[in-house]
This record gives structure tokens, sequence and C-alpha cells, in this order.
């Protein structure tokens, strides 16, 4: 549905992945628009179908603009997704994703398990922009309370992924142990993918609710990476076969993938 | 002929593309310089070749740098191609990118239908960075009349390519229509593909004058793309082999394309 | 021995390059951070292993950050590596260079001969971000002088790379005429791979002492780039494979290559 629409993705992102993140939405079939000047964010939230915001290499002027962004946002009720990366490394960090998910324009939060947990105050399980030790249940719980707490749809990635509207909560389990191994291997040798799974959530929440948008993004980047994976087994040849299934993905293969491996939580 | 003088090519270009368009310009030939601070892009004109000025991750600093290199250009009589990134889609590009053109230093303009379209006053033609309908008798017309206004060589880029310097004019014309749907169907799913046409016909402005140098650059990104997508079916792929194309490419097959596919219009 | 350690390498480093430099770090078995805001510099090196400064798109906040980044580095005693980027291309490259040098903090050095002549007082010899012609006898010395002068290990790196601490220098030789010749034209044609070997030595600081990291750096990155260069013969394929092979050296590649091409010079 997201190649159908081609909505127009409004991304104030970090300057590392700037280029790959917006290769991965052309790749799914979105349009992205990287842009954070303040002069003009607002006049690109009027324009653009939903917003990515990432605080991955923060600034003043980057702040600023993405106050600005998802305040205007929230007054045209587009959707907004944000994603806190490596907030529980640093206070400002941390400070800054606390205050834009008050905000009340933010319809979802997607972070690893470090990430989340410093939204809900527990500090000390991030180091640099890795996470912690994961523990699986407490992040099914996590994801539904920091989705209480900011009123936003909450998307923990880790081995399990789990997603929480407040009510509901859904878990995207991986592959067999052995796809789960390889690309487990693969993923964590890459920069960006955390960010490029929010940018995919964020084209698909032009054209589903939060809670669904943010499963199809989980969904679409496993299925790709396990793809990706098959293909190539070292992280330059993967990175690269990650894009072209970005773009090979199909409609059956994705629904397939929902029927098997998402399930209610 | 970029490849025997390796011309130094200053870039003050957008966040996006710094990468990538560093790495086209190496496989061409040229040797690239990327800075964009306000105490150094003088002292780097007064080195480089040929300048590419790019406004597709504007903030105040980066307009400032434009500018002060734009003019000492103009001083020193060294070619600028201007790339009015998202031009038309918010007043602030617009209205810096029609500054650039105005300064008086800018040789080549390259921008899609909609941005050009934005240097002529007709706004609404372009979405986020992507272009509105693309009208080839209208483009034709729309780089002859942008190109009289600012007194440079007006590229506008589409379905078919037209170049003009004001008084003659010339189309640069699609493959059969397999390639050219093939081409069409990745160079759509790759982030900066324009940028690396601007930074292209920024080599070739240190060897060529402005009208052949757009021509040349823009001819040469074509044939890559098309020597690219016929060994890589999806954008991941296609994305390197554009690379290894750039630095494959000779000037027999550069001379060929030119004598088949460039026709005055 | 980064692998099992996964050291924590804190990246202020330039725009062009913080998504390649970063995936190196990750192929390697690192962990990077890149982040340059004044306000969390800081926090991020008390939590990092090493430091890697990097001055290849400079500007007054990013001047600003460095500082205080290595300033924090020395205080703590964390090994910092510089990679004075373009300097001898301006005057404000070789003026932030030289005072980020003469702080106190830096462990290592890592530039191409051009950068490290202006750092020894001797400009003239850089063109763009491309040195001058290389002299390898001029190059050791030059190397053992600066090291002395800034009381850290700097590397001179070119045809023949230099390494040296002051009391002793390293000389790393290159491949076979033939290996040497292939290897030659394709590092030249991509972007930021000098930016690469430094943030790999960066993490080998965290590991071992300055001088055997800036020499393990080196080798691994050569031994790297000789491998990809046997498999992919132009720019585009041959930068991907790149990270396949960071990914894929093990420790016994890496100490043959010691034993055969790394020699007190």
């Amino acid at each position: 549905m997201v190649r159908a629409r081609k909505p127009l993705v409004h991304n104030i992102t970090n300057f590392v992945v700037m280029n790959t993140t917006a290769n991965a939405l052309l790749a799914l079939g979105a349009s992205p628009i990287m842009a954070h000047s303040p002069e003009e964010v607002e006049e690109l939230v009027e324009s653009a179908d939903s917003l990515v915001v990432n605080i991955g290499t923060l600034d003043e002027s980057f702040t600023y603009s993405m106050i600005k962004a998802v305040l205007r946002a929230g007054e045209l009720g587009k959707p907004v997704i944000l994603d806190p990366v490596g907030a529980g490394a640093t206070r400002l960090r941390t400070r800054i994703a606390i205050h834009l998910a008050s905000l009340g324009g933010v319809s979802v939060v997607r972070g690893n398990y470090g990430e989340i947990s410093a939204l809900a105050g527990e500090l000390g399980r991030t180091r640099g922009v890795d996470t912690a030790a994961y523990d699986g249940g407490r992040a099914r719980e996590l994801a539904q309370t920091v989705s209480r707490n900011f009123k936003a749809v909450v998307a923990v990635t880790g081995k399990v992924d789990y997603v929480s509207n407040g009510a509901e909560a859904y878990a995207i389990h991986p592959g067999s142990p052995a796809v789960e191994e390889r690309v487990e291997k693969l993923v964590r040798r890459v920069t960006g993918l955390g960010c490029i799974v929010s940018a995919l959530i964020g084209a698909y929440l032009a054209v589903e609710n939060p809670l669904k948008a943010a499963i199809a993004g989980i969904a679409t980047f496993k299925l790709a990476a396990e793809k990706a994976a098959e293909e190539a087994p070292y992280p330059g040849s993967f990175h690269v076969k990650l894009y072209d299934w970005l773009y090979r993905l199909d409609g059956n293969a994705l629904s397939a993938f929902g029927e098997e491996r998402v399930h209610e939580a």
C-alpha cells in the first residue's frame, strides 16, 4: 500500500543515516524529503504525509526544528514517529527524547531496550547507541508502560520485537534459530538499521493506524533482512542486498509473515 | 578529459549526498573537496577548478557560505553549477535558489521540471524533492527562458533532458523504450542521483564550456545508469554498479552516445 | 582483540564519512558512537574507550566540541586519534589541526604526506584533500619529527606507510607490484578511506598502545583493501567488499601480514 500511495515522508534525522534511510524509503516506494532547517520544517510538515524525527546527532538547531515540526504535525493531525537514538547514553538525549515524546504529536516511538528504558526513567541500560542485555518479558511490559505514559504506540525492538498501544501488545517473532543467528550477526555490523526500521514505520504511518504501521515497518525490515542475509553472508554485501529486498518484497510475502510471526503477546 | 586533468571540484552540498557525490566525482576521475565552513570556502574556491552549490539541506550557515563562494567564484571567473534541490517545495528554497542564481557567478543551473519552474516563478510543480508531471515541450521552453533570465546555461532533466544557453537548446534522448523503462524504475529508487548529475557537470565545467559541460555530465550519468541497470535489476545493487560504470566509461562510448542521442531541439 | 573487547569508539568526524566510518568500525567488531554536540561530547568521552577526532568538515560548533572532547579525554587518560583532513589546504584546517594536536590529549595523528607536512609548518603540499607528490625518505623523517613536536605517535600514510613514536619508526610495505597497482587504482576512487584507517586505529587504541594501534589499524585496512581488490576491480563494488573483508579478516592473516610487511625503518 505504500508503493501505491507513494507517501511524502518528511525526515528530520541524524547525519549518519540521512542517505541510507532515504534509500530505504525509496526502495519501499515512499518519497522521502530530508530537511531540518527551522525556517522550512513547518511548511514541509504541511505538505508531508508523515514525519520521522530521529535524535541520533543532536544540536540546538535540530532540536528546535524537531520541536517545531512535531508541534505543527500535532496541530494538523499528521502522524509522527520518534526514534530516541541513544536515549540513556547522555543526559541531553534522554531529556530531548522525553521532551519530544511529551509534546502530544508523537504517534509511535521505536527504540531498543535501553532507549525505551530511558524514556521510562530507567537509566544505565544504554551503552553508546547499543542496548543493554535484552529481557523479553520486561520488553513487553516496557512497551506497554511507556505507551501509556506518552499516549503513543511504543515499539521495543530486539530479539523479539514488542509493539503496544497501551491496551494490547503484539510480539514479532524471529525466524528459525538458524535464520535468526545469520541475521543477528549481520544486523549488528551495519550502522543505522534501527533508524531504517523507524523510517519504514514512518512510511506506513501514512497509510495505516499507528499500531499496524509499527508492526508493518518492523515486519518489512525483518523479512528484507532475512532475504538479504540468505544472499549475502558479510555486512557490506548484506547492506546492499537489504535495499534490493525492500524493493522486491511483495504484499503476499508480508501477509504470510504477519500470519506466522506476529502474535498478541 | 576529466580523467586526464583531474580537476579539483569544490562542493558545498547537502548532507544526504556528501558521500555519494564525492564517490561519483572520484569514480569519474575528478578530485572532490567537500567543505562548507564560511571561514574557508573562499580560500577553497581560489584553489578549486570549479564549484558545485547544492541547496538540498539548507541552513543559515550553509546559505552564507554558498553566497560567499559563488561571489568569489564570479570574481575569479571560475565556473559554478547550482542545483536548486527542492525549489518550489518551500519558500526558503525557492528564495535562496533564485538569490544564488542571481548573483552573477553561476554558469549552469540543473534541476528537475518542478525546480526549474520555481526559478521561473511558477510554483506548485514540486512535491517534496520530486517533480510534478513532466511536459517535454514546456521543458525545452523553460530551459531557454530561465537561461535568459539568469544568463546561465540551464538543464531541465527528466524523460528527455533539455539544455539551453538561451540561444540554442539541446535534447538528450532516452534509450530504447525497454532500456528507458528499466532505468527509470531504478533511478527513482535511489537518493541523490540528480545531485550526482550536477556534481558530474561540475567536473566537466573544469574542462569544457558550460553548454558542453552540462550535456557531457548528463550524458555520462545516463550512459553509466544504463550500463548499471543492465547488470543490476534492483536499487541497492544498481547504486553500487553506477559507481563502477562511472569509472569504466570510456571516451568512445561517450562520443557514440553524443552522436546518437544528443540533438539540437 | 577488538572483536573480543568490542570497544566503544566515540567519533567526532566529518559529515562525508559518518556513515562509512561507523560501518567500518562495526565490521571490525567495535561499537561506534557518532556524536558532536558540545552539550554531550564530554559525557560520551567518559563512557567511551577511545575517541576519533576528524576535521574533514569543520565549523565553529564542531571545533568547540573537538577541543572539549580532546581535553576531557586527556584528563581521563583515554586514547585519542586525530585525523587532520585537508590540513595545508586552508589556513583554518592547518590552524585547527595544530591546535588540536597541541592540547596534550592526542595519542596518534594519522594523515597523508601533505597533511602531516602542514603540521610540521611546511605548507603547499596539499591540494584539496589529496596529498602532493610522495617522498618516502622524507615521509619517515616527517613522522619522526612531528611525533617529537606533538608528543604523539604519528602515521604518514602513502605508498609506504610510516609510523613513529619519536624514538622508533616502522614502515608498512605495499604488496607485490601487481597487488599494489590494483589497490592503488581503487583506493584513489573511493572517498573517506583515509578516514576509515583513522577510525580503525581508534578501535585498536582501546586495546593496544598507540604505536601498535597505529600499525594495526593501517595493516588491517591494507589487508582488507587487498582482499577486496582481488574480488572487485571497480570502485563501487570494491567499496562494498571492503566492509565484507574488515569483517572477515582473522587474527592469523593479520599476524602473517605483520611479520612479512611491517619493519623497523
